[in-house]
């Protein structure tokens, strides 16, 4: 793709998330990456997690913003650190192998923090695929990880490809049921291509988050056939009564429209997770929010050393994800793109202005938590260039 | 779940498979399973298959047929027969390892028939999985292997987690796009369960498949949204509109109810084919039945052994089979399933009624192959039992 075609491309990107972001965001201010990292571990360490591990929690949650899922960054933290203030999760444990071979592990996350377990799990893998080809780590006993996007892109940081799993608490109403079963289960896959190239594709298997539903009901509109049910089970577009179900419907909408392939990819998921870990698993699950019970959830990490394969591995990623973005769009204002892409632009944005944009409700939320933890308020900086 | 709930579960299923046949079939007259399969054979043989080789395409094609994947089955008989006749796909060929670990393999197909490559795959995975815990095989230079859940039912008769992914021709157009880019690229998995009992997930990465489409040009009736799309690349509900277009929709529909996510599992599977394969991949692959050139399609077969992982994976995944299969339906009359449940009582039926019952034009079709070749044609039997 020509240098011209990428900028295009951006400015056309950068255009569609400054909409997004300036309507979403407290005046003319960002957090820097680094204020919104310290902050996350002085929160941390006054629960007492030790610097070690709350870096690792923090460095998932900043980049969680950094690539524009906020539903997992910063308004995450107050419930990772209630989990700990709960004593439902063990802020400084380090996991634990029970089970091993050359290609395989069996991990207990000995209720440590999910992206502790995680980091832990995927660098095991790695490990292993450099050596046999291939690692594939199940963990049990862990809590929530955070974005699955995170561990793919570490193994693909090491020339790997990467997959992550995790089961979550219940929210999809599988295809003919009245109430929810399984856990939105995201799939992650992240492989590597030319220099700074690669495909990253991070989803939940639900067709939509939460998150998406509660925006339609603020703004008093209604949803999109297909992302949720009533509780009875019966498709809705009413966005309030979504809200109040919390019955989300697979990746794929109806039955008409192949919803149970996402129903099936959920429960996939879930085998590979709390099935394979023998964690908790589907309705097993506690509820969203629960404090008063191990999460004990169970995930999989997974690294693939192209070596073992076909050579030019990194050139035919590459190849294929520009044969797609040159594609003829069916709108000329919007470029086709990969896995990936979106939350490209919307860092080299977030680069650009110097930090992240926050909502005004987020950044009250994060400072009457920092009150509470005797923490040091998130500190404001303007931002640094603006169009 | 108890054997009275099983009965009226079974019952309402064979009633929807009652009326679909019935009206799609050649007065009341089946195949017997057997018959099919010789008849295959009989076809391959004419064009000079060895037996071994013969019996593994027909293997999968029956199958298909027999779990009511028609349109994988004998009515695909004439494409393989063509492939050999143009010299493009070397029907007698045994797979040959290219390289190795202990947990991996890249196979070169060496342009056979796609089962055989597939099942010297999925044998390879399996064997791996026993010694290390995983097997990892993909071949390039295959071609097309029928149903992908033939290769994980196999694996999981081995007590493994199967998985199988292959790409195909250009059939799905990613999300923005105008024009068709990359295959309908089928995700397979399996696992297990406490007796007869697993989960078998075998769907394309389209919403739909073409054949569906074809139903409802051929009846004059409209297509759902989110199934297709027009010349253009716009979303249609005109089912000849889409029919010509060949324009097929990711998993998910438009972009609006999550469509890229579809679009970003079927360029997974691509990842773990074509790219990792080295074959040909997205619109470098041949068009749907030109017989012209090579397939050098790419494909992926996994096999994991529960056993390096937490005691007790059977037992879970019937656990939450049942589960799913127990939940409160939101309409009484459609029985909560999981991923394989239509098909297995699909072959209760073709079992009770002593073979598969075929529509007339797929009878004759056949049999006119089969004046060509100079086959004996397919022999019918009345139905055992009607109810």
């Amino acid at each position: 793709m020509s240098a011209v075609i990428v900028c295009k491309k951006l400015n056309i990107i950068c255009s569609i998330f400054r909409n997004f972001t300036s309507t979403s965001n407290s005046a003319n201010e960002v957090v820097p990456l680094k204020e919104v990292k310290r902050f996350i571990i002085d929160c941390l360490k006054a629960v007492n997690t030790n610097l070690r591990n709350a870096e690792q929690l923090a460095d998932v949650l900043v980049a969680a913003d950094y690539r524009g899922h906020y539903s997992h960054g910063l308004n995450r933290i107050e419930i990772y650190v209630n989990d700990i203030k709960g004593n439902v999760c063990n802020q400084n444990s380090v996991p634990k192998i029970l089970k091993e071979t050359v290609a395989t592990a069996w991990v207990d996350g000995q209720s440590g923090l999910g992206p502790v377990v995680g980091n832990f799990c995927t660098d095991l893998a790695v490990e292993k695929a450099k050596n046999v080809g291939i690692g594939w780590v199940v963990a049990k006993n862990s809590n929530h990880y955070g974005i699955a996007g995170w561990y793919t892109k570490r193994a693909s940081d090491n020339n790997m490809i990467g997959m992550s799993f995790t089961n979550t608490s219940p929210f999809l109403c599988p295809t003919r049921a009245k109430e929810a079963a399984l856990g939105t289960n995201p799939i992650s896959v992240a492989a590597p291509g030319i220099s700074d190239d690669r495909f990253l594709l991070d989803m939940a298997t639900t067709a939509v988050a939460v998150g998406k539903i509660e925006i339609q009901n603020r703004k008093n509109e209604p949803i999109p056939e297909g992302w949720a049910a009533d509780e009875n089970g019966q498709p809705t577009l009413n966005a309030s009564v979504a809200q109040k179900a919390r019955r989300l419907m697979p990746l794929g909408g109806s039955e008409l429209t192949s919803g149970y392939k996402g129903y099936g990819l959920c429960q996939m998921v879930e085998v590979f997770c709390g099935i394979l870990a023998g964690a908790n698993y589907g309705p097993k699950i506690r509820k969203w929010g629960d404090t008063n019970s191990l999460a004990n959830l169970g995930q999989c990490f997974v690294a693939i050393n192209p070596e073992c394969f076909a050579p030019g591995f990194k050139d035919r990623v590459s190849d294929l994800n520009n044969i797609l973005r040159n594609l003829s769009p069916a709108d000329s204002k919007k470029p086709v793109l990969v896995a990936g892409d979106p939350e490209k632009f919307r860092m080299k944005l977030v680069d650009k202005e110097g930090g992240i944009r926050y909502h005004v409700n987020q950044i009250k939320a994060a400072n009457d938590l920092a009150k509470n933890l005797n923490v040091d308020p998130l500190k404001m900086e303007p931002i640094r260039i603006s169009e």
